[in-house]
């Protein structure tokens, strides 16, 4: 197996979920193989990956399959890591195999925070970016049902709650990691193409400058950075994506 | 601070959520005052360490909050672990403190497994268990609504899953964790009152010897543990506490 096809992701590309990956194994400096699925059909190596929930972003490593995309980007971190002892597998030859590898990659950068109660702090918010922001879109793509007032008012309240957080987390640095793109950065920042999508066919302004200052900067950093930018999907894609995707959804009902 | 209350856990005694916390606090040996919430209010010390969700538990560790379940059990095993050098403080005191501690602290069973590959699959059947499970037994114990036959089919399916899982996870041993009782097991392991409580409430078998017979030898394994049986809540408690919880509820329609 060469080293590009040793790692894969099945993925769609305008996910939120997938793209959070793609850029996790960018600022690793791994090289994958994204293995686009067809919108509307489940694939037999998706169906075979993720039997119990069925969902993409699927990563497979040397075949085996690790699902969900914040556990997966937790094991992007802890596996490209600089020399953790504990990811050395028993095997002798395999672990003189990871030793080998491991001086090219004594450079990568931590995703998670060192520190436990930093690391509390990013999974914290993690976890609400995805339950906030995610269903809120939904309803204001008119892909689920809702009322879309109180789908722009969560993600406005919650926008106002990760100002404060990017205090708190940053300490005043470009980054809610710090200096560089975290745990946090990245699943946050996964979402921002459907921000300015959802924009546009929702007709709202959702990141405002004069409400949200320091997000706003943040957004513009993290999108302009090297491992973000050529996977981050263009604005009017989305929203084709989007209207197409409605029109489906319509049809089927 | 004394040494007691230098961790603090506000929560309510049936809740599993809490119950996890209070178990990784006594596999690793750490003492804790437990601050406990009056039901149906929320007092000003839980709304000012989680004003973003207001909910249980929170753990205080020297004052500061620490919330989400799945996160704070995390925070319990990165701070309470044998000598990671990542959570030494920056300041020199503080680190000679940590280290006068750590000495003391080396026999601290690891929660999370040490390869990132386990890692991940607990990581990912801890959230499928409380995605699964803990809405199902709220329908079953008609706090929300929802068809009770649906739920007790998911809660069917989902051990299902998690007998598979067992098998793959356990490696023929006696817990998910292993030897030892792990992330998955606490997260699993603190539904288990509410397991035999459900199954009087609505009338029907939920942990059946002979579908789940692993699963159904783990729980009583694990129910048995020094550093569970003292937490678990007893079965009558919990039907009679959500007896007049449903009483409460439909009185405040």
């Amino acid at each position: 197996m060469s080293e590009a096809s040793a790692v894969r992701v099945i993925g769609l590309w305008p996910s939120p979920y997938v793209i959070r990956v793609l850029i996790a194994l960018k600022l690793k400096g791994v090289e994958y193989q994204f293995v686009e699925e067809v919108v509307g059909k489940k694939s037999e190596l998706l169906l075979k990956s993720n039997p119990v929930h069925k969902k993409i972003p699927v990563l497979l490593h040397h075949g085996k399959p690790i699902c969900e995309s914040l556990v997966i980007v937790q094991y992007i971190d802890e596996v490209w890591s600089s020399g953790a002892p504990a990811i050395l597998p028993a095997d002798p030859y395999t672990r003189a195999v990871h030793r080998f590898w491991a001086q090219f990659i004594d450079d990568k950068p931590a995703i998670l925070p060192a520190q436990p109660y930093a690391r509390a702090m990013e999974r914290f918010w993690a976890q609400y970016v995805d339950d906030k922001i995610a269903p809120a879109f939904l309803v204001l793509r008119g892909l689920t049902d809702g009322d879309k007032d109180d789908a722009a008012a969560q993600v406005s309240n919650a926008l106002q709650n990760l100002e404060e957080a990017f205090v708190k987390c940053s300490q005043g640095k470009h980054y809610f990691g710090g200096d560089n793109i975290g745990f946090l950065d990245l699943v946050l920042g996964s979402h921002l193409g459907w921000f300015k999508a959802v924009e546009k066919i929702a007709g709202i302004k959702i990141l405002d400058e004069a409400k949200y200052p320091k997000i706003t900067a943040w957004a513009d950093r993290f999108c302009a950075h090297h491992a973000v930018k050529d996977v981050m999907p263009e604005t009017d894609r989305l929203v084709e994506f989007s209207v197409n995707s409605a029109v489906k959804a319509k049809a089927s009902n």
